[in-house]
């Protein structure tokens, strides 16, 4: 069974998703297509990137991820498809693997060479697609491209750590539809640093002085109902191991979410502390 | 085949739903998974409720649902596994299967407790995935928790009859993107109290005197060509048999509909008089 | 392996998209299902027409594409299915097929006749979804309707070529969510008219003097880099053989648009004039 998943910025209004599903249907002998997302925000590969990194770990080995957002080859930019962590990456060389390569060497890179071979102008997923469908029978990157060992990192935002380990400074790198704010803080780069030091967040003028385990993980819970707690400021490690700035059962359409309520944005500053 | 629907307020921008397909792609052999929706309201489990029992009755024997909404663990709310009408449903009990079990008393109901079985902090899909595996690979509901025989119910809005038998007050509990109202009248609690009487539908100040059969079904089709009636109001069963004021060929953002036209808004009264 | 696609104004937030493909999996063997679009404008037809035509061809013969939009029977508008291309259309005779049956002749057409045979006041959906059952079953179209020779035609915008062949003027018929905007011009045609000459193509006060292999092709690229193109109008044959104008990586809710910065709506006039 050939495992594919899609991230687009194509929308789910027009054809796009559904001609693109139709090409894989026909090339590829009965595979599972998953859609991450197709409400990238357009040209956005920042959050391609992030959308990704937060997602590839759910799949199977052998997993192919077809990213379609600025994926036009143009002069400075090649037509790529990476093996990294046994699954397989097929988009444009356009900073949307960062996350990913940044975690981690990958096993092989190839700037993909068929285009040649395929019909008069091929548009970028038919490109995939040839790819995608080489690498279910078994072919090797090797035969559709060359292998290269560079990939443009777009990584604008990169946390900060004090020379003294006094505190890592981190920035808001994604919202999420219930307005919770992702930050790049990872749980791996905060153990490192905390040493199960006390310590806290700051956002704006707003403290926090732990993390949740999960949301709803509020104190005194058998004194005070859960209900009490609805609309209180949190932060946590989400599933994706990056630190989280949310509000308890957050609807940014009603009650408000932690970026319209506690005001947080793309990019804006969220430190942790620590205290000796 | 497994066949499982996926029920939640995750959206479709962020990767959230694609996480989880991978999920279930990764622990259970080549799965059928339907998305019944992911944009109900965010936390709001009587627009879930309604959406699974409009939905289920299309789906074969042994279909797996899994409700993704509200779904934390907390003190007072279980995670639970039902069989009902030889289909699964997997949630918190956080009310979202009220409309289910009012119809029918359900075969079997656990609350789930294979939580420390699983990894550290398990998220409510881990644990119902991990659920719905076990359940596609023949397992018994017992194995996986402990039976129940409650549920919580949270259905704020039950339609009154008359004393006397001559009327029905019910409510709007759901409104589609069509606009179109639907009411907490079943077919069935209309055809048991009318008892073929003819009767009057009344909101706000309008008045319908019959029930179509399907939107189109107008009057005199033959003399006026059915553009004439579009813009007018209607009523009928839907296909979940419940009934819907409807306006014909309508349109939210252009030409109108119920919601808009006739100015019906969650919750608001529709009543039916019988006459003698 | 039966391929069906999905083309509706059903939308993703209600339940009806995941009744349908219940309805589908409950009536066809392991069908693999593909959505075309749930986000057409409520009724429209004229978008239907267009999403199918664009997309037909990216899948396999024998795929069975169901059209949900403005699908009620009436006095007035039949149940029709046609094969055509070797590919399978169900819709409401309402004009969804003009794009296709203008291009080639079909196979096959009848108007379905089976709703007496399913339950009292089938949906459409349950039509459709008996009729795709019964194609995929090997059916032969005869058996579940009478053939008929004609379907609705709906194609209120033809492009007009100049009598002594100086120019071709369409109209924009769609604006996809990149803001481009696709006009009723096809690669033939202009092909076919302008025999290799020179031309100027012209919508409101702007003019583009030639048309681009995909959207980064622009000239000089070796002197200046691409990204000072961006926000450049441009025009090209999209995948689906019809000229259109864009906005080098547009984004209608940011930088704007074909549709937003060239004033460009539906219907809209683009004329090619030729060059002696």
């Amino acid at each position: 069974m050939s495992i594919i998943t899609l991230t687009t910025d194509f929308g789910l209004k027009d054809h796009f998703v559904g001609a693109l599903k139709g090409k894989l249907i026909s090339s590829i002998d009965n595979p599972t297509i998953v859609d991450i997302s197709h409400n990238i925000d357009l040209f956005n590969t920042l959050e391609a990137s992030y959308c990704i990194a937060a997602s590839y770990k759910n799949f199977p080995k052998g997993t192919i991820h077809i990213i379609g957002v600025d994926s036009e080859k143009t002069e400075s930019t090649q037509h790529i498809a990476m093996q990294w962590e046994d699954q397989y990456f097929i988009c444009a060389d356009n900073g949307i693997l960062s996350a990913l390569i940044q975690k981690k060497i990958p096993q092989k890179m190839v700037a993909i060479s068929i285009h040649d071979r395929l019909q008069e102008d091929p548009t970028p997923m038919n490109v995939f697609v040839a790819v995608a469908s080489h690498i279910t029978r078994g072919g090797l990157l090797n035969v559709i491209g060359k292998e290269i060992t560079e990939l443009k990192i777009v990584n604008e935002l990169t946390p900060v750590i004090a020379t003294d380990g006094s505190s890592i400074k981190g920035n808001i790198i994604y919202i999420d539809q219930f307005g919770n704010c992702v930050t790049n803080i990872s749980k791996k780069m905060f153990e490192d640093i905390a040493l199960k030091r006390a310590y806290t967040i700051s956002f704006h003028t707003k403290k926090l002085e732990r993390i949740h385990r999960y949301y709803s993980d509020f104190k005194n819970i058998d004194k005070y109902s859960l209900k009490t707690f609805e609309g209180n400021a949190l932060a946590l490690f989400n599933e994706n191991e990056y630190l989280e700035i949310a509000i308890y059962k957050s609807n940014p359409k009603t009650v408000g979410s932690a970026s319209t309520l506690l005001g947080l944005k793309f990019r804006d500053v969220v430190t942790i502390t620590f205290k000796e």
